[in-house]
């Protein structure tokens, strides 16, 4: 069945041997290679009544490619696993894929095989393997001093999805851009790629679950602590004609596949914004220490602010 | 969670960054690189009581490197996800991933991330990377004139499956071996690498679905038929005493993860198994056509044998 559901799609000449054998065969690279994995499972990380099996192909894809664009790589294969359970169809599985293909097109991925098993519930895996910039974005390297940056905006996947279960309510361009943060994410592989020809390379991570929580990944790894400032906190018009002040969905709420990274002082937002080809905005700072402190004191309704002072 | 779980592996030189970063990162190898995913769904693949949870985490990783076996190659690394369901304790996954970590250690396979999700199935999905040898063993490869050979002895496997679930019964050393063959499988990653220096290289599939299916996969990729002889399939005396002359099992049972291949004439049983280091037996032969013709005409109770057979 992947056979099938892949046959439409052209595969690069890095690719020696595709879908169809017992393993996919990849040409070698001079560079160092990146490999991750990451999966959708039905119930937890979607729900197919929300968006189209176009879109949720394509988001399985994107939340690796996020990964990928965290470490300033470029992504090259991917092979998917496809747990399929009762009561879906074959033009369900062609839209999936459909979906999918075009994601990988466009992130020039080739699909290199998979495997299909069946399963209560529907979940698609994928391992994603992708080439290693000179000097890869790392988790453990931030250090004391580091300005703490973000791209876009955050918040807008959060609230989306607040949207779709019936927790929030929205209207018109609002309401369509907060879904759509959540329904089509777009993973930042250019900017990602960009950022790693900083000197030194900037520590980075994807926003996957949420700002505070993904900085503190950074924290751990790095031994660090940091300040933010949640003026500084980039939100969209849309997020905050929604939610006004309340940063909760922003420091808190994850999905929005933007990278925060930590980069030795010195680079204007203006300069960041313009490499990247993003806009950019300065949130903090790293600091001797262990946790996060919030400028201006805690703030009410953030998930794991509590814990994540602890140490402070 | 992973990141414990796996924080006791040691990683060999070629692991330049293990789990805990957005991605791993491998060093840059020579040869083309392989990649495999497979995935075991409670259910499905495994039964919680019919084996031990270091049994379920090594059958995991097993049924991928017999991926790389089928192609020749030599296992490298492999990212693992982790779909939970309630009601499993932190003891278990311990046990999970103690057999699994011994079966990676066994096979030089560096375990360099994962991902943990919540589901209602527990489902052990790994991408594995190795490299390929220079000449890979393809499933297009069969030529007509071929001679069709099998390592070990197969069927003991599904057996071994029908004895847990209560289908078939059996007593003393003969259930022991049944039984391990299924909860214990060996993957012939030793033997695919030997098989691979053959010139000519053969064709070859890892047996996973059943001789007779597996063998269709080769027929199919390489537009080819097969007549095999059943009076050789080699069948263990475990199998003989369950079995009698009763083939079924042998032909169409799967999870034997032995190899299957297509050699041009001229080697001996006897060579061939030196050379792989484990006994091979020489099945069958391929033919002008499609299908597979069995020597002595269909045999009851052979599943899939009428599909099979269409097209001679």
């Amino acid at each position: 069945m992947i056979a099938r559901l892949v046959a439409k799609l052209p595969l690069s000449p890095r690719t020696i041997l595709g879908p169809g054998d017992d393993c996919a065969i990849l040409a070698p690279s001079p560079a160092p290679t990146l490999v991750t994995i990451d999966s959708m499972v039905e119930g937890i990380h979607f729900n197919l009544n929300w968006g189209t099996p176009e879109q949720l192909g394509a988001r399985s894809l994107t939340v690796n490619l996020s990964d990928i664009a965290a470490m300033g790589g470029k992504p090259a294969a991917c092979v998917i696993n496809l747990a399929i359970r009762p009561g879906l169809t074959m033009p369900f599985f062609d839209r999936l894929y459909s979906g999918l293909r075009r994601t990988a097109r466009e992130s020039s991925v080739d699909v290199v095989g998979g495997n299909v098993t069946a399963a209560s519930q529907l979940a698609i895996t994928i391992a994603l393997l992708g080439d290693s910039p000179a000097r890869p974005l790392r988790r453990d390297a931030a250090r004391v001093g580091d300005e703490i940056f973000v791209t876009g905006t955050v918040g807008d996947a959060a609230a989306g999805w607040r949207i779709l279960a019936g927790k929030l309510r929205a209207r018109g361009p609002a309401r369509r851009h907060l879904l759509s943060r959540y329904l089509v994410p777009r993973a930042r592989i250019d900017a990602g790629r960009r950022l790693a020809t900083l000197r030194p390379a900037p520590a980075a991570i994807d926003i996957s679950d949420g700002l505070l929580q993904d900085l503190g990944h950074i924290l751990e790894r790095s031994r660090v602590g940091a300040e933010i400032d949640p003026e500084s906190i980039p939100t969209s018009k849309a997020y905050n004609e929604l939610m006004g002040s309340d940063l909760s969905l922003a420091l808190g709420g994850g999905e929005d596949y933007e990278l925060l990274f930590c980069a030795r002082p010195g680079h204007s937002e203006r300069r960041l914004s313009r490499l990247l080809g993003i806009p950019v905005r300065r949130i903090g700072r790293i600091v001797r220490g262990r946790g996060i402190r919030l400028k201006g004191g805690a703030m009410p309704g953030i998930a794991g602010w509590d814990q994540l002072r602890s140490g402070n």
